[in-house]
């Protein structure tokens, strides 16, 4: 073992002594050491990716949630777009304390006077405008020349000043495709009109980090004023570099992330909160740029927005997938077992997972329950703790232990059963091999009791062909997934569908013990947006995103 | 309508307009339009994610696939790792035509020797051997001095080079925690002992962009003779960052970035293929590497490795997850209605999706069924044939249509029946709310008929526990999922799970028009695999990744 012991440093300290990241001749370093501002644009950018549907009180869950991360700004919707975002944007304005709350705005007056009604009542209200400023966008899509929009950007961010002075966050849609030189005189001009924070997004995720970094470069250069604001980042995944797009602008000394727990958000989604802000707290020697995320709230918010959105986080996922803690090597396990570090850059607890995640067991009462979901941000009382208690119990009753991971589960479903319409009954199935599957379900609507019943091929396709019986609705259904939420036989199922009803899309999601019935609650509950006209995703023609 | 119409170029020339990439005083390109070697580790690095595990069959299909899609190199396996990864990567070697094949070996003369034994057939054979050179894994793990690394470097790529002249690679395991200068002789050394190609792999994931590109920079700077080698990248994702390092890499004048389909690989798994692969081609004006991959074949791939992996993608998993290609909101529907590049820079068609996928009906026959399988490159004779036909066309009973993706799941699970030690003969389920569920399962082995019968809560758990009993094995469900792959409520069902039995982990996966027949399947699929002792990736002492 004759190895030179200096050389022998922890891994934290080594990284300096690599070769230098900053190449000579590189442009000098703007803000070192001031803080990243965390803007969360997962109930805006990311509800909208198709298969989502969040109603208010979901909303309002990962709202909280966000704070208790303390994620410097909520993007929670753009009320102009329905009025049910209208109302979700103006609860969380409301109850939601810490952040800045913002709401995004067309460049129209009635868009911002909308939003700015939703977001009034908020602590620290923010209005966000937007505008295309690339000439495919300008010619195909809003036909408006370069005058009418620089005419646009400067009275509708008066106007947004007027209404919020101190916050207004101004976006050029499609910046990466822009002509620079007309992108600088907008974004000057939104800075005189009194902007105070600039958005540079990659809508379309077109990007390359090196190339993304220089055009904040350039932009720095030509419009010296965005040195007093606020610059921001808000990168698209289409090409797999929406991180270290946004990393390679945070070393240019842009302030501001614009990001999505989990990276949801249309087509390949948003930069990933959870993996920027890892990669600024892992790599703070090199990054030099502070965060106030606190990381542990992180797998307890990927695994909320995962649960209420719909959207299922793939094994290999950095951060928050099942494998990105697992050292499963022999050679790996061998090492880790002698010295962490030589495998482990970082640790399953910086994120909030741990080994011992039980919680709660059968005899748990009825106030230790309320104790343990107040502790992990979840306040319930009078008959929806009730009811959650009477899941919980019914729950431990079947398994020895109840953790985190189902509570959340739980309650996932009881925030959303506050607003049915529909409600199932029961359903009994018999299914086998060689013959056909029949059901018979029992759904109650405002008091009346339908029954319905099927014969037909697979036993899904039996319950939900018999629960259209009993509600007299036709549903196809055009995605399927079940997972199991914790492990061992008798684990909690998540079944999550997504049904096409005339022509529009919507979706269901529900957990139970048994498969057959958490299908059964799931389609049901696809069919309750259906009522509600709460639709998946798709086709919402006032929808937008950056 | 008053704009310039000089500045609305089509989107692929904008590029160059805008701020340009490259900084002043940064380091003049190597290789520009030198191709880049595409050099896939799905069935090596891939394949140890936890929770997959390929047989025999399976590995050669992803292997043909790949050829098909015109990947450069194939890293088909580690030979020394256990016989049967040594037979399937002599299989891959003597039956796959067009890629280099390559085997894995640590420095050690039997490693080698093994390793060579298993290639020596190829076409084209590459040995690729590595050691680490980062103190912390020297210190801790293999406790080998400085000297003493450089002395096996030496020996064993001469080992490599006296077997495989011409072609072989060598890898510095934790590079990017090396001692720059220590990496320096290292890679010097195996450049003079013969190496052909150099990969400096990022092992822990901890690089950043700029970082991984500068060390490249100061190894070329500090090993004038690395220009005339291939240099290789080799980059895991665990800060979200994976392709934006390898394509930082390419920058510099790396040539092969080793990749692997969906990005799968140890913790949160390895650059992504099909991401590298479209960045390339999408930003061909910046990056101005040409690359061999068939893109149109991306999607095959994809779901291949999905499927016989059992790795679940995610929704917005960049160019191969199921929104990467949705165009949702209503502004860009709109847009994409009136000039499609206004918000998309790939199309679906690129990556070989299409609208109308739909392939054979009911009354298509066995000939027409042998010729699309042989289309989409599986080729499958007799009795092999013969029961996928017969699957097909109970399928086609039950579906209007079946599509591609229906197929290559009936497929998928005939070509992992071959082996089977077990095989569900038929399942009944009795399950509905309120009432205890039972399952009465027919199971054969080696021409013996087995019966089990289980009552408890959920339909799944009844299932499985029958399934227990006829079999008389104790198993522990660790994860259950279950997804359709089609749409319709008729659609076919895929079931995964992972199951514990004495202590280590096995995985199966099954499809059925019947979620419960599919659970059933899959459940004793899993078994199989603990009857032929085919562990799904954790605690194999002899697996490593780089």
């Amino acid at each position: 073992m004759s190895k030179n012991s200096a050389s022998a440093q922890p891994t934290s300290d080594r990284a300096s002594a690599g070769p230098s990241a900053r190449e000579p001749g590189a442009a000098p370093r703007r803000n070192v050491g001031v803080p990243v501002v965390f803007f969360d644009t997962t109930l805006r950018d990311g509800e909208q990716s198709p298969g989502s549907s969040l109603n208010a009180s979901e909303k309002l869950e990962i709202a909280h949630q966000l704070a208790r991360m303390s994620v410097d700004v909520i993007e929670a919707g753009f009320p102009a777009s329905s009025p049910g975002d209208f109302a979700a944007v103006r609860t969380i304005a409301r109850e939601v304390k810490g952040p800045v709350i913002c709401g995004l705005a067309r460049c129209t007056e009635s868009d911002i006077r909308t939003c700015w009604d939703a977001i009034r009542d908020a602590e620290r209200p923010r209005i966000h405008t937007f505008i295309s400023t690339s000439d495919i966008h300008l010619e195909h899509q809003i036909h408006l020349s370069y005058p009418e929009v620089i005419k646009l950007t400067k009275e509708m961010v008066e106007l947004c000043v007027s209404l919020c002075p101190g916050d207004v966050e101004f976006s050029a849609m499609d910046a990466t495709r822009s002509d620079v030189d007309f992108l600088a005189e907008v974004l000057a001009t939104a800075v005189v009109a009194g902007a105070t924070t600039i958005n540079v997004p990659d809508t379309v995720g077109y990007a390359l980090p090196d190339e993304y970094a220089a055009l904040f470069e350039t932009l720095y250069a030509k419009v010296p004023a965005l040195e007093k604001v606020v610059m921001s980042a808000h990168c698209h995944n289409d090409l797999g570099v929406a991180v270290a797009n946004t990393l390679a602008a945070v070393e240019r000394g842009v302030t501001q992330v614009e990001v999505a727990i989990n990276g949801i958000g249309e087509r390949a989604g948003n930069a990933a909160l959870e993996e920027v802000a890892m990669a600024l707290v892992t790599r703070k020697d090199l990054m030099q740029r502070p965060c106030h995320i606190v990381t542990t709230e992180i797998a307890r918010a990927s695994r909320m927005v995962s649960s209420f959105t719909g959207h299922i986080i793939q094994a290999n996922k950095a951060i928050v997938g099942k494998n990105a803690f697992a050292h499963e090597s022999g050679i790996h396990q061998d090492g880790v077992l002698k010295e962490r570090t030589t495998y482990e850059i970082m640790q399953a607890r910086d994120i909030g997972l741990s080994e011992s995640d039980i919680v709660l067991g059968k005899h748990s009462g009825r106030h230790a329950l309320r104790s343990h979901l107040a502790e992990i941000g979840i306040h319930l009382d009078g008959p929806e703790l009730d009811e959650v208690f009477r899941r919980f119990k019914a729950t431990a009753d079947k398994k020895k232990e109840v953790t985190t991971a189902d509570l959340e589960a739980l309650v996932g479903e009881e925030v959303r059963q506050r607003e049915d319409v529909y409600s199932l009954d029961h359903v009994y199935t018999n299914a086998g091999t060689d013959i056909i599957s029949s059901s018979q379900v029992g759904v109650s609507t405002q008091g009346k009791k339908r029954t319905g019943k099927a014969f037909t091929g697979g036993s899904i396709e039996s319950i939900m062909l018999a629960i259209d019986d009993a509600v007299g609705v036709k549903g196809k259904l055009l995605d399927y997934q079940v997972r199991s939420i914790t492990s061992g036989k008798d684990s909690l199922g998540e079944v999550r569908v997504v049904v096409e009803v005339e022509g529009k899309r919507y979706a269901g999601q529900a957990v139970s013990i048994d498969v057959l019935e958490a299908s059964a609650k799931a389609y049901v509950r696809a069919l309750n947006n259906v009522a509600m006209g709460r639709e998946a995703g798709g086709a919402r023609g006032d929808r937008v995103y950056l």
